[in-house]
């Protein structure tokens, strides 16, 4: 499917750069009155009004952070796309625009990159963000994806990573684990595929964390929620290298500790049966995981009772004047040291 | 030198993802007032006052872009800057921030990305721009960068290229061509090398168009000659895919043809003689060599005096009513119809 062995398809050089260019972003609408100047140009040019500009970027290779054996192409577009805006609501900012730069080598022909192209489609209207500028290039190797987000913020409303304050409550939205135990059963799968390429994949009743793993969403309706709860995070990231790393982060620029409670943390049924299948510990698949894209904040012990029973959220925490960083165990009041074994692009290599 | 072959070295793994950006960006300063925020948060903040803002970005692929055979990574590091800064200026705007993304391989040692950075330090210092923020990963194969450029300006005076009007004055700034023969004179003493490593090269008496092609700088001081001249471009693009490509843009955009003056366009003296010398035609490296980094812009005829005799400009044609392209050859009238032969990433592999 992926590389060019139909005669059908169409060679990338039959186009060439600007025409390439052109043909996968004539279809793209702009919305935000802020984009005044879309691709095309030398430049983009937006119009801020009186806001602040949140501006993130983010690098995907191939083989490292995708496998193109099982990742559909379209899957890939969508999350390149949505893993950015998951950094610009991690700053309680509205993602507006988006640049996307790929790089492809010719063995991937002309519709390949318009499968990539429709999952960034699909993902700008989800989120109501501009493809406004980007790049094209080949490579010798590889496929290289870089998108840069960009966001609207009131600088006094921007939620920072070194706010947190000692006996701040910690909370995260949604539940942590899935995307992790979802890569695993498309690592199995494919291994069984390799080995044998007439067994049928086994993915029924594994729908939630496949999804997690394959189309994760960024959490950009969580601003509004907290606005209407008239609460603003001390300090707040995304949880992408797994849940460990991101509260060390929090600690380390807010120089504060933190108390983590193991059964606080949410899980799904599904993240939790799957972990029970493959002999995996979920509390493992939630704390080192990552790519869960959720957002992981404090508060102010004050807000507790905004918060409470609230279902987007759940307190799996504290913070403590101590820097020193505790994962207290499950069913137990054993304070175990939290380390970060979260995702590093130079470690985890498949 | 590039390659992991010494013991002495550091591998890339050894500091992991967060302590290899950490490393490689500490030692940035934050200059420009509009930065709120810079690396180290899920995302950078940008205040741009009553200032509209001006974004671009470009990648850059190792065997594409660019051969480590002969162009040293300090030099690489400046030059992906400066390319992204030259679309900044191509607006009309002043470039503020940049972000940096890079993928490479374990080959690469910790030093081979230093060298990197501290070619991108020294563009950030030169053209007082910020580095805000930025990814790096791995790559299963070459390097690549991306780079995000972001500036600021009025929204009434932003040049874009669709404003040419018939009888408007064709200008450049500089001169053209040195870029792409200092590629040949690379490219020639890279393969001398190839064939026998003791060879010297020789590369005595070409400095001006080897800078040109290893060390091009973006035209920012552009903006403010032509505000002291009370000029507004009606149009404007920077020379990076050669002179041809870019007229073509102008014209297609602004929906007018142009008239080019072969012998009006400015070349240096070391330029026509190193072409003379590889028996290639000079005007041909202006036309579609590109890399220049210059700027092609149009006024109305009406600033015609205010142009005349400015060290800066040439003024090499005008628009025409009737949106053919034509070259006019050196020494005679004869119109040569005018076609993009331009630099294009999936056409020219090396």
């Amino acid at each position: 499917m992926l590389e060019d062995k139909s005669q059908n398809l169409t060679p990338i050089a039959k186009l060439g750069e600007f025409g390439l260019i052109k043909h996968l972003t004539q279809h793209f609408q702009i919305i935000q009155d802020s984009t005044k100047i879309s691709v095309g140009d030398d430049a983009a040019v937006i119009d801020p009004g009186n806001k602040k500009v949140v501006i993130s970027t983010d690098m995907l290779a191939e083989g490292v952070h995708f496998n193109l054996g099982y990742v559909p192409l379209k899957h890939l577009g969508y999350k390149a796309v949505v893993v950015n805006l998951s950094d610009i609501a991690a700053m309680n900012a509205v993602p507006t625009q988006i640049l996307v730069s790929v790089a492809v080598s010719n063995r991937f022909p002309v519709e390949a990159l318009e499968e990539i192209y429709s999952g960034i489609a699909l993902a700008c209207d989800r989120y109501k963000v501009d493809l406004i500028g980007g790049d094209t290039t080949s490579s010798n190797a590889g496929l290289v994806l870089s998108i840069t987000a960009i966001g609207l913020a009131d600088e006094d409303k921007t939620t920072k990573r070194n706010g947190a304050k000692p006996n701040d409550l910690l909370v995260v939205t949604g539940d942590l684990g899935g995307a992790y135990m979802g890569l695993q059963i498309l690592e199995r799968e494919h291994s069984v595929y390799l080995a044998n390429p007439n067994m049928q994949p086994e993915m029924e009743g594994y729908d939630y964390i496949l999804e997690r793993q394959l189309k994760p969403e960024a959490r950009t309706d969580i601003r509004k929620t907290l606005e209407e709860l008239d609460i603003l995070p001390s300090s707040m990231i995304d949880v992408s290298d797994g849940l460990a790393s991101e509260i060390l982060h929090l600690s380390d620029q807010s120089g504060v500790g933190f108390h983590l409670y193991e059964e606080k943390v949410p899980m799904d049924s599904v993240t939790i049966s799957t972990a029970d299948e493959l002999n995996l510990n979920p509390a493992m698949a939630a704390l080192n995981g990552g790519e869960d894209y959720e957002l992981l904040f404090t508060i102010s012990p004050n807000d507790f009772d905004k918060i409470r029973n609230h279902p987007d959220f759940t307190i799996i925490g504290h913070a403590t004047e101590n820097k020193d960083n505790f994962l207290i165990a499950r069913g137990s009041n054993q304070l175990i040291p939290l380390t970060a074994q979260g995702w590093d692009a130079f470690l985890n290599k498949e």
